[in-house]
């Protein structure tokens, strides 16, 4: 049992257009010109410097409306349980959220994005540049996504995970 | 100020032949071939069911080595200083460090992963199935690393971030 913790501070929060659990894109590519801002504490400002050179990035979140988890779950996109860690549902035992997001502009300390998948207020906890170099792979498998992954553009969320 | 905290736990440990915080690989583009164990603590193996049917996961995890931050850093790729949120520095507001990583095998609790640019001992906070339709972009456009990027395949981490 590994019992130390670990603490974080969110940088910022998401303004989305979903304000419900029920009916969130579950993945970006099911929010294809959907608009947000994610808004940074002020304090951070400095630390987006140089950021506009890049068009994606790769938002780390908290899923702050899900709570407690199980190890095998059924996701969004199936009706088998699946390991939660061969899944993106959000009830994980760290529930942190990952989106690719296209940047749009950054005012201050306002990034306008889009493609987003991700609840109204929802604090931020990272953001990183995005570079195929280091973020893509080719030719992947991805077991049981590859029958379903198709409907991830139209799959809206549901309450199996409030 | 956003004054609110978040607490994880981490779920394992990340084996790596990299001892030492200097000469870490900076990317996974910089480890291809380096093998690596990802020991889940053994009461989340069940969470691990249908993973194998992936080829790569992205992995998210404490960058337990890096102290404070700085909100303008100068990265390992890089003699600019640059906004911490437009680079991967580890030394970040909140540490979580993130890499795309092949799966050679599962067994058990035990992931055996390859392109390992983490450093031994790192604990480990989230495993998701990495698929391209989610998690990859194409033209994008990646600003000051454009220059550089074609680095991050030889270049170790330094002292300084320390």
């Amino acid at each position: 049992m590994i019992t130390s913790t670990i603490t974080y501070h969110p940088i910022g929060t998401i303004h989305s257009p979903h304000k419900e659990i029920d009916g969130v894109p579950i993945q970006p590519s099911g929010a294809i010109g959907i608009e947000g801002v994610i808004e940074l504490d002020k304090e951070y400002e400095p630390g987006l410097k140089d950021l506009g050179g890049f068009s994606h990035i790769t938002v780390l979140y908290h899923f702050h409306k899900s709570q407690g988890y199980s190890l095998q779950v059924k996701p969004f996109l199936d009706d088998e349980t699946r390991g939660v860690f061969a899944t993106r549902a959000p009830k994980r035992p760290n529930p942190i959220g990952l989106s690719v997001l296209k940047i749009n502009k950054i005012v201050h300390n306002k990034l306008y994005v889009e493609n987003v998948d991700i609840l109204d207020g929802t604090p931020v906890l990272d953001i990183k540049p995005y570079a195929s170099r280091f973020d893509a792979v080719e030719d992947e498998r991805i077991g049981w996504l590859s029958s379903t992954i198709h409907n991830s553009a139209v799959k809206k969320s549901d309450d199996r995970f409030k």
